[in-house]
């Protein structure tokens, strides 16, 4: 364990392209980092699902790692996504992100081959030998196809020396009583389903990850600071009003409709990489209503 | 659709590497295709499960790809696997392997977010339309993280220009029966789940797809040829003695559990990639066993 | 174990009941048990899935076994299907059968509470010491609520005195030869996973628990007796003419489509109890081709 | 909708049976339930999945009923489980029910044949016209074999006369807010699912129904009542004192583990009806444990 923490809105940028090609816009990308960080973004966390970062290319991917420690400039601390089939191709990613300047990385393992336990615990370990950086363990089994138990969650943080944090993405509430339970809440936990973040804040969660920072405005952080202030009843209000939204991106799949939801707001990211394909015609009008709704009642 | 066709034993060869290192070793390499051909295949099928094609850089694929032409040396026909995230980078591969003189390639869709039909279509055709090699759509769920109906398998082989085979690995032996009944017996399909081989064979297979040849001799070849000569005892015969080490394969990791068998009759192919372990002690007493096993009964 | 054993096709009657009422009707029993005896029955076997077995109430349930009894009068043997949450209640049935005069009991464990291993080992050895049956032991796991494996369920033909044979219908024929590999071909095993029959006959099964048999006349008999005779092109065909129709009604659930199918050929069997609602028209409307397609290749 | 309304401890007492005998304990059912009116009950819910109601035969059922009914003597309201396969033995129940002066039915679907929205919601519907109590519709899916949404069990409440309260059962505390959500916090729904509870109340559950009341002293009253008068930390205390022993009895299986508990209580609650088996001596031996850790730390 080592002593990087973070509190609050971790913000995840999309990866944004050019119309119909595979090629980054950086000038849109430093538009939807200001954006977040405007919005009161305590962290900016690209390559993770919302990022697009299993689906890029090595050299997309150094390209986004180095122009996000451009564009954020120090403003806040940056956590890089690293998902990766191969220890090697991690450790290399993990290289990278600390000599680049990132100040920790989140990893998830993903599968062909379905891992063990003592195959994933050999993954974070072999990362965290070959780098300096604090490591989010971030499990999120409805992508990565591996699903790790809270309790081997809270293993590898104490038993692996910079595996430091959790992610929990889930979806289900009990995981996080586990891990506060279990590590006697010594172990900072984050939420990364966002439709259950204020039962996730109740539970004990640090922070918040979410690519909705920004593409509704403020209202996530509002949410958390709501929360934390002890305004219960306008932090439930805060929730109920972006849950419609919330929910519509997780269940929708995270890249293309958060995507979908910039064109709308005017910010032009492009298209997720195929096979994935843009939101139809019918859910782009539901998700444009949702939006709507969404900014409405926020003033 | 396009006319290549095989018939019989589809081989997968490992990719070997020097120990505990990811250097593929050629000359094993070569060993490996020779038995493998010498033992009766109809095809040598790279860069499958067993292969470990997820799992390689892009210049160890392509390394992988041109050695296999060079070894083979037009002996019998290349089937070259493909499972990729990202549509591009499966285009990249198909053309690759066109160039390089393979003769078909297998193509499976593999998912961090879920697929949906629509995506998988557009991700065939998009290879279908890049490269003329015939294409083997292959369906195997408990790897891909993603199921294709023997209904939308059909569908892109009378549609998609080049998809022209299938491939069926999910072990439901109805699918099979589907595939034939929804294409009136027109379509080449073959078996891609070891132990329900014999099932196969009896509802049609044209083929089947394995690691297990020359591991056991010539033993999967025997079996197939028993079948299509209709000494059917024989055949189940046959189909009993294999069925132990078969299951034993498929149900412990392919590629971890083939590789140690390699070891065990002393063809050193090294390890699989972290972050997959090698077989523990005690599962690697239980292979020895049912190799001797199988073995032994091959006379 | 003890020595009583059937060949072929095990014949489920529905349970017929008055129009809008939950009071059987007899005589159209006895038109269903003839009108599959005649259409070459092997054995009759009531109060299965498709005989609403589990929905009757104790009376119900006794005046149905009274009146096969009564109406198939020895001219093939009877077995009685029970489906029970507590142990209690099976053996009361089986004892009631046996008075009755049944020749087997077929038992499926049923579940509110997840059972474990030794609690349905528990359960048949209970029913075995409380009767002189032979009992058929019959894994089902889509509608009971558990799943036995093939090596428990040889477990229990060994060691449970009148457990004697096995009726698979999981639908996955891996297990058919996991039961002839464990047994070593010695414990006989029946298909009840309609449309995987043929590979189930290719496997070894000795026979066919179906409620088609009479519902698409004689079809299913002329099936099992073609491959039985090495007529393996006659009976693909048969498989192939009846394979929509038999998917249909797994599918959509055994006692509602039967039942429909019936009344589309003038048996008036009534509805299956409510909370099953009978078939929607639309439903109606394909059974209705599918049955009249099954039946005019009949000839 | 009517208007009966519970809130807090709805009390789930055992089903008390003589030492391996199915024959009610009397004495001691009162015994248990004076234990939890002691401890704090706001409702007594007998014949749920700790009361084993769907395991009893009609006499025991009536019974139980009947001696409920006597010994509760008016000092808290009465809510009837109810579980079965077919609506005609529900509404015989809910008749019973009524007729005996319980307050209110709590009704699950069961299933044999996978029910559909429309077979469920006309179970539902035949209940309302044939009883004039109100209905708490109850979801839990792990072991009714069905699983309702939140939208579907918001629209029986919405349509259906007695249909008033939900009771959600499934551990997914989503599921409350879609209620919540959907009936603009209009519908009155309780917790089932012990682990959960107070991410529950937080998410605005009126109770929680339990069977660990009594057993646990008043613990699970002290904790809504935390809950309830804002006392948070004290209520977070008492959660987590209370946590690892109610996971023990939802993983372990209800009615097995509470009688198990019970009986180290030195209150003689007999063993669950076979097929269930009693706790292993190693099991009860952790429960042990955990019991006497939750207990000693309530002073």
């Amino acid at each position: 364990m080592n002593n990087f923490k973070i509190e609050g809105i971790v913000a995840y940028p999309v990866t944004p392209f050019f119309e119909n090609s595979s090629q980054i816009n950086d000038e849109v990308l430093k538009q939807v980092i200001d954006l977040q960080i405007s919005s009161g973004a305590n962290a900016i966390a690209p390559l993770g699902s919302a990022g697009e970062g299993a689906y890029l290319d090595d050299m997309q991917w150094n390209h986004l790692v180095d122009k996000t420690l451009e564009y954020v400039a120090g403003r806040v601390p940056i956590i890089i996504g690293i998902a990766e089939l191969t220890t090697r191709a991690a450790v290399r990613k993990a290289q990278y992100a600390q000599a680049a300047g990132a100040h920790a990385i989140m990893v998830s393992p993903f599968s062909y081959q379905k891992l063990t336990e003592p195959e994933i615990f050999q993954h974070y370990q072999t990362i965290s030998n070959s780098s300096a950086l604090p490591i989010m363990a971030y499990n999120n089994p409805s992508v990565c196809g591996v699903d790790m138990s809270s309790q081997f969650l809270v293993e590898m943080v104490t038993q692996i020396e910079h595996v430091s944090m959790i992610k929990e993405s889930s979806g289900d509430i009990h995981r996080m009583h586990d891990i506060e339970y279990l590590s006697n809440g010594t172990i900072p936990f984050y939420n990364g389903c966002n439709y259950i973040v204020l039962d996730a804040l109740k539970a004990g969660a640090q922070g918040w990850c979410t690519a909705a920072l920004g593409l509704i405005d403020d209202l996530p952080k509002r949410l958390f600071n709501s929360y934390r202030q002890g305004l219960f009843e306008q932090a439930e209000t805060l929730f109920k009003q972006q849950l419609p939204f919330l929910k519509f991106i997780v269940k929708n799949g995270l890249a293309v409709t958060v995507k979908a939801a910039y064109e709308l707001r005017n910010i032009s990211v492009g298209y997720a990489q195929p096979p994935l394909l843009p939101l139809t015609e019918d859910m782009q009008k539901q998700l444009k209503d949702l939006l709507s709704m969404t900014l409405l009642t926020n003033t």
